[in-house]
């Protein structure tokens, strides 16, 4: 064993550190509703994570349920890798509430912006979807084919960068880009950017999160039927319509509920990608 | 043979051990043949999850043995989560026997009107198994390419919702529409439903949740032969006639049981997806 | 605890089995060689399922190296469940060596008449490689476009059952048909059966495997390099010559060696399909 | 902040703890850099192997830090078995120094000839990269569709071994056909090997690692682009060069930083396959 001046100072750092750590309680002041929310944002970078739809890259967000021009993101961290503590606040100009320092997602102006024009939506995600991003590229625009992604209809609308700022690193890493993102996604529950990815929004998290899934699994399906060739008969509208009015419910058991459970139980298992 | 004094305190231990496993009688008032029965059914569940023709959403059903007016199938949750607990009764109009409340499939008529409709049936998969979607949506007809899914011959029927009921949400959630599937499915083994899935009947639990694992590799295989151009060698009816034949046998080792062995195993993995 | 007189004669019996069952020195008996080689035999099963090469159908065989017209292959089971004390003696009818009443594979004849026409081979494999089948039943031939598959130069031939039997259950159940498909096979090391599968054979266990690894694996990669469009470079025959003359090595670290080693790594790890 | 004799006592361990560490020092006589640099090494093999990159064969190296005429890299063997007792040292020609008879890559000159050629290079990896294999067979240029592999624009050059030297076993067994590769390679980060695989560079270990998953996701994803029809926008070089602006940042959770965690995390998992 050796001793070491520099080593002990870093050892007496640690035990400062360790000191400093709130206790818990300090955060749970806010109420039994934001831990709650913390633990399922938690579980939804965990549960994108393993479900493929994010892999070093990308985020969710939701708003935060006592000030509407807040919202709680990661610090900058793979998905697969978030806890409870990396959870931060961020008001709508995407600058963090006691940020001590903590690295920050470049893009968290995507959801910003978008909880800045959407007061129906309550959470966010930004992913690199693998198999949405064929359909970022081409002409081929990306459609429900599927009841579980009824929501796409009628079509995902494409944001292309360099409409709004001609060449760049094709991110959106400020307000001005953000906004111009939101304008294009509308009222709508998804979009996608050109050669990057996809943002997704809903009402609440969970939600969310089964749209992003969603997303991505009838990107495939569609890959797969235009393959075939000939004609695609996609879901209506109308269909949507009446499919999304059964999936507000948090009836235990139904719809968006049983596959939460599933998903959540999926993200606990050692990943397997 | 050798004769060991070890061997013969290890058979000794054999004995003693078989002698006080439980003889399962006190589980099995309903008769051994039910408990079995559930047994496989639960596993039918794990099975298809695990083999990804299910996943969040999807259930199987097998037929009552004591009762063709009733079939048992979980309560509504996530196939890959059922267990002996979750297994309930039905009657052919989907009514719950003894429900206590717990929540059912919205999609348990396309079960009961099975039943109804098939007496050569007492196992149904209803699935969202990915890859047949395409065939769903696209006028490509879902033919057998494989020996192990010759049952598919010579094509598979499907289902569209809107001929029957209009524009709705796309879900079998009454008889009137499990009565219309039926219809379309015939004497059938696989109907697809356009933009949703499909249903998978059969004799007994075990070939049917075969044909339901079989009919997504073999959608894996056409539409992998589709891509490739040019006209496709389906499996002839005739062929099928023969291998089906062959099918039916419950002898150790041999065609179904081989499989169910391996899946069961796999099952008991954990869940790797 | 239940005292039942049927049970207790099956725990006699568990005991009088027990004791019957050779203790492994009989085996070695046949000398060490033997040993390593069915121990190679069941590696080879259980890598092959490992692969994804084999599921539940499917097997693998080596001939006797103390007697050309027998060969070793296991018990009808389920590759990925294969053990020491599964491996069974055939002969070159397709006949049993102290079978035992032990269910056997129905297609053994592939390999009993693969070892009577080919005295180069020493194993050989059957399998439903899934990715090689459109190719059977498609005008579009299986040629390699990789280094790791240069031995399916120039091409695979397709094994058409309707051409020597008709109409038939599409299974090699008997030395008539297993006759025709080694015609087929003449001196490659690859055959594709229509709508069924392949066979692959090989101067040793190792290579055998390797090989019905790299056909599935240049398949995927052919059918890829297909849908791109356009004209394909194949790997030339004359290119496979001097590729095979490296592959027949035994050195430590190289070739076969190097990815044996892997594989049998992976297949000890929990199947993660 | 709370004071708690718990959370003193564990403090206290931690340091106690802390200073119990060995401090490396002692492995480390060839200085503390050069061990962080060969487990980075070891890691980029098993990182490699665990996202699909590498199978049994491919290998990675960097330059040696303390002589720009040698390189590290490991003995023959699969890049997933790959550990620090390994790692060995070569010159530029190829040859091992101290090899002590371990099996050598045949390939190294791959390598070696890199380093000649390239000032700027200190990482490279050679692999089989599956999904890169059909665009180094047909004319279909890879070329990128997503920031992430924005390294690739404008397009990756495919190195034609009969060009330089006719009918040969297509690997690069020597100098000549090193030079010759690297020549096709010019100053660009990534070339394909004609039905072989391909060679990726950069200037350090982890944003190599990184090019090299990157080209077969963005490969991939090509692949589906061009399944879809019709034309197909790529990252422009503009674009690419303001991307990679952003990447040679070791900031904590950015960019590369932030994917190596979760790889390392990811390789750490049993693989699963």
């Amino acid at each position: 064993m050796t001793c070491h001046p520099r080593r002990l100072l870093a050892s007496l750092a640690i035990v400062l550190a360790t000191l400093a750590i709130p206790d818990g309680r300090a955060a749970a002041q806010a109420g039994p509703d934001l831990k709650a929310l913390i633990d399922d944002l938690v579980a939804a970078n965990r549960i994108l994570y393993r479900q493929g739809v994010v892999d070093g890259f990308g985020h969710v967000s939701v708003r935060h349920p006592d000030n509407p021009n807040r919202f709680l993101l990661s610090a900058a961290k793979a998905p697969g890798r978030v806890t409870a503590e990396d959870i931060m606040e961020f008001d709508l100009d995407g600058k963090a509430i006691d940020g001590r320092d903590r690295p920050v997602y470049s893009e968290r102006f995507i959801h910003a912006e978008v909880y800045k024009a959407r007061a129906d939506v309550n959470a966010v995600v930004h992913s690199h979807s693998p198999t949405v991003i064929p359909f970022s590229v081409t002409k081929v625009p990306l459609r429900p084919v599927h009841n579980t992604a009824s929501f796409l209809a009628p079509e995902v609308p494409v944001f292309e960068m360099r409409n709004v700022a001609g060449m760049t690193n094709n991110l959106v890493t400020d307000s001005a880009r953000g906004k111009a993102l939101v304008e294009v996604l509308g009222d709508r529950p998804v979009a996608l950017l050109r050669g990057h990815g996809n943002v997704v929004v809903g009402p609440d998290v969970r939600r969310t999160v089964a749209r992003a899934i969603y997303t991505e699994v009838n990107a495939r399906m569609l890959l797969q039927a235009v393959s075939l060739g000939g004609p695609i008969t996609f879901i209506d509208p109308e269909e949507n319509k009446l499919i999304e009015a059964g999936r507000g419910t948090r009836v235990i058991g139904h719809s968006v509920d049983r596959v939460w459970q599933m998903w959540l139980e999926e993200a606990r298992v050692e990943p397997a990608r």
